[in-house]
């Protein structure tokens, strides 16, 4: 799992239909220092996270484990924001 | 998810059956200020992008959930676009 | 698989269902000379790992195996530590 | 999917049995400049390419779908040559 | 697929059940002019490779193909060494 900051969202009218109606968030992938680190992505939202906020990624087939069995298996995400970060204990 | 921007097109006329008749793009991934990040890839077309498109792509099992089930399970692809970005919210 | 010291923990009260009851750590990914390399994640503790430890990481699929096969097919985790190194030998 | 150059072979007698008789090539992926891009792999060739012919690698669970059903489930192969590149067009 | 060195291995008592009994290996990634390349990973060993061999590693699921079905399912291990390489022909 990777920590973020949501930067923007990215709207796209032809896609996907498994896209369709999805929040497409612009992440920034951060380290605990809250340092942007490596490049940006794209991550379907799957717990109301804002602009501006932290949060967990997770990539590959984990994303698509958010969704119902039937839908999950035409699922075309391959990275999801899973959780809202509240703080860093280090 | 990444952003990219098609710049052309792949020909290969000896290649594997599941790619037979599939537009096969090159891409150049982009953040969201349209800046070129990491290095070109190849991504199987679905959804009509021409090339000076910024579009959105998905890699691994995510890319072949575009395609029905039979043909899925015979599909070589490991990278799709999946949608044609109209623009960036910041 | 990877090698990577535990420097912190990630607290999100906001989170898919299959994080719940999870410590999520923040690892720093390092070399068999305990030099840092790449950049920081966040991987689910399954064996007890505290914060300053050496621990062996797996990512993808791999990261859902510490789990029984029902609830696997819900858990988002795509990177897990499996282990606590007690030692390198070169 | 990636754009490569074959630029030679491995030779490795003690291996998996799902690699006996298949041809592993080194290849160097490039970009559609022909210039080399990140750093050497070693694929599994399913399209008869030669040393100098530049190709298209697919990478993960795609590498394996170029094999029966039966042979798949025990084939350890994570990169495989799928077509051989005639020209880039952009 | 990748060459690499093997430059060690990991003990680690306290780990995941499917790793008991695995020779872990250090492994140095490799190009074919013997350069190491990346960084350090944590393979395991199913060839019996041994330090200072130059062998060939899988990712993901394939390393996992090594293994029994049953067994296979509760495999945490994403990263295997499946051929001692005897020569690179350039």
């Amino acid at each position: 799992m990777y920590m973020a900051k949501v930067v923007g969202s990215v709207v796209a009218t032809q896609k996907d239909d498994s896209l369709i109606g999805r929040k497409l968030m612009i992440v920034q992938p951060i380290d605990s220092d809250r340092k942007p680190i490596r490049t940006e992505e794209v991550a379907a939202d799957t717990v109301g996270a804002g602009v501006g906020e932290l949060v967990l990624l997770v990539r590959g087939a984990g994303a698509r484990k958010t969704q119902r069995e039937g839908v999950r298996n035409k699922d075309v995400v391959d990275s999801a924001i899973v959780g809202i970060i509240d703080r860093f204990d280090k």
